[in-house]
């Protein structure tokens, strides 16, 4: 009895029921969340965009860092046992700064996007699309270099794309028409591997697809994302003991406008009232 | 000599070299600007651009005053003589705000265009673009209706002119195809006359013309705002002693991207080192 009760205390501290969190500059980080719906059905998950001061994209390091650490406080608020950074951008800049002041793990999207595309290019030309800060910042780049030698990157920033999306305009000849002329320049250097590197784009995965031909491999940092934190739960035994479908809670530091619709929609995601968290 | 000075100490008193204050949510607003330094050229001008927090278009109401007055405080400590609100968004929401707190004229965007449109239909049917947040507040339409008995109003939302200006396609078939389409639904309602509200606009107003064609005519808000400083200055005795042209200083919260190169060279403004000024 003794020995049963142990390894049941035992068992009891080997998974974790407190949430995910997940933040974004706005309402984009969502399909990280998709995606970790999908692979983690038993986690709660409580995700906090900042509307309010979207888009991250065309704003300073400095600035993106000290509106970071903001919004991970607020889920720390929250008891998350892992912090998710589901933008390209914050993950850009503020990923080591995060880690640092925060006693949970920190997983951001670039470093899981950069991995799959290594193990994905056979010619070792990858191509890299995203906002303007993010391709500026060449933190795909880095990553790349350094998780695969003599590999070349053909970055492109598309600062469109995510307008467009945020419209609604997902399947649109005009969305098809910006889409091809970003892409181009890139098919044209001879890469055979794109990073969506903004968790904006997977909403338009089938339309860069279309765009692409079948011949280039597309690597969905989303979905890359969601598999480095099941990774990081097992490996630090922070796995829900749930059995049922996990909680998700949706706060934003303003009121939603129409692309949560557009969102909620493609992505097929069900969540109850958005939690309204005005910053200070 | 005693009647000749205190003429003079008299005409003094009825001018004033204090600069003329000019906030927006970000680079847009520099339209007003360019239209007041053909007008006004020999006033100074102090712009502010909220480029840390742009755009203010999806933001809520609530959100948009508090921002608007920092922005106005910051101008004040600039010793404003007038503030002009170079934002649709920001006149729709918070000019009454604003001219209760602040010991200055406040002069938006929204009532001089309207005035100028109900002055320019035959028709009495006026059509209105803008963000998202300035057609939702039915600012225009209120307005107008205040200006001009039976007038008739056909608005729209064009939430991606503002990306494509930003992104510098001023004349590219992706922008026609996307206004086309905008406005298609407005001329086909019977509209002679389209209020641009957004100050972006100004931007596209050749394609926006071509797109209309010569038969509805543009009513710039820009212009029509500084028109109104104008009388404002005029009427209160507040225009510049200088002779000289006056200075053109531009300060932004966070660091400029490229669409300040788009609009400095497509306004062909002259400004020298923007000044960073941080939120606090």
């Amino acid at each position: 009895m003794q020995r049963v009760a142990t390894a049941m205390i035992f068992q009891a501290n080997m998974s974790d029921p407190r949430p995910i969190g997940v933040f974004d500059s706005g309402i984009g980080g969502l399909t990280v969340v998709k995606a970790l719906r999908d692979l983690l059905p038993n986690e709660n998950i409580c995700y906090l965009g900042d509307t309010a001061r979207v888009p991250y994209g065309p704003k300073s390091a400095e600035t993106v860092q000290r509106y970071a650490i903001e919004l991970a406080h607020m889920l720390m608020q929250k008891d998350a046992k892992v912090l998710v950074v589901a933008c390209n951008t914050v993950s850009s800049v503020a990923l080591p700064l995060l880690a640092n002041k925060f006693p949970v793990p920190v997983i951001g999207v670039i470093e899981p996007g950069a991995r799959a595309a290594s193990q994905a290019t056979r010619n070792r030309h990858i191509g890299v699309i995203g906002t303007r800060a993010t391709i500026r910042s060449g933190a795909y780049e880095k990553t790349l270099r350094a998780t695969h030698n003599n590999v070349r990157v053909s970055s492109r920033a598309c600062p469109l794309l995510v307008p467009l999306i945020e419209e609604g305009l997902l399947d649109d000849e005009v969305t098809d028409q910006v889409i091809a002329r970003y892409l181009e320049p890139l098919v044209a250097d001879g890469i055979d591997t794109l990073v969506l590197g903004c968790t904006h784009y997977p909403l338009l995965s089938g339309a860069i697809a279309r765009a692409l031909g079948g011949e280039i491999t597309l690597v969905d940092s989303a979905q890359n994302c969601a598999t480095a934190v099941q990774e990081t739960l097992d490996g630090q035994s922070l796995r829900s003991p749930a059995a049922e479908r996990g909680e998700l809670d949706v706060a934003l530091t303003d009121a939603a406008d129409n692309f949560l619709n557009v969102a909620r929609d493609a992505l097929q995601l069900s969540f109850g009232d958005i939690e309204l968290r005005p910053l200070p």
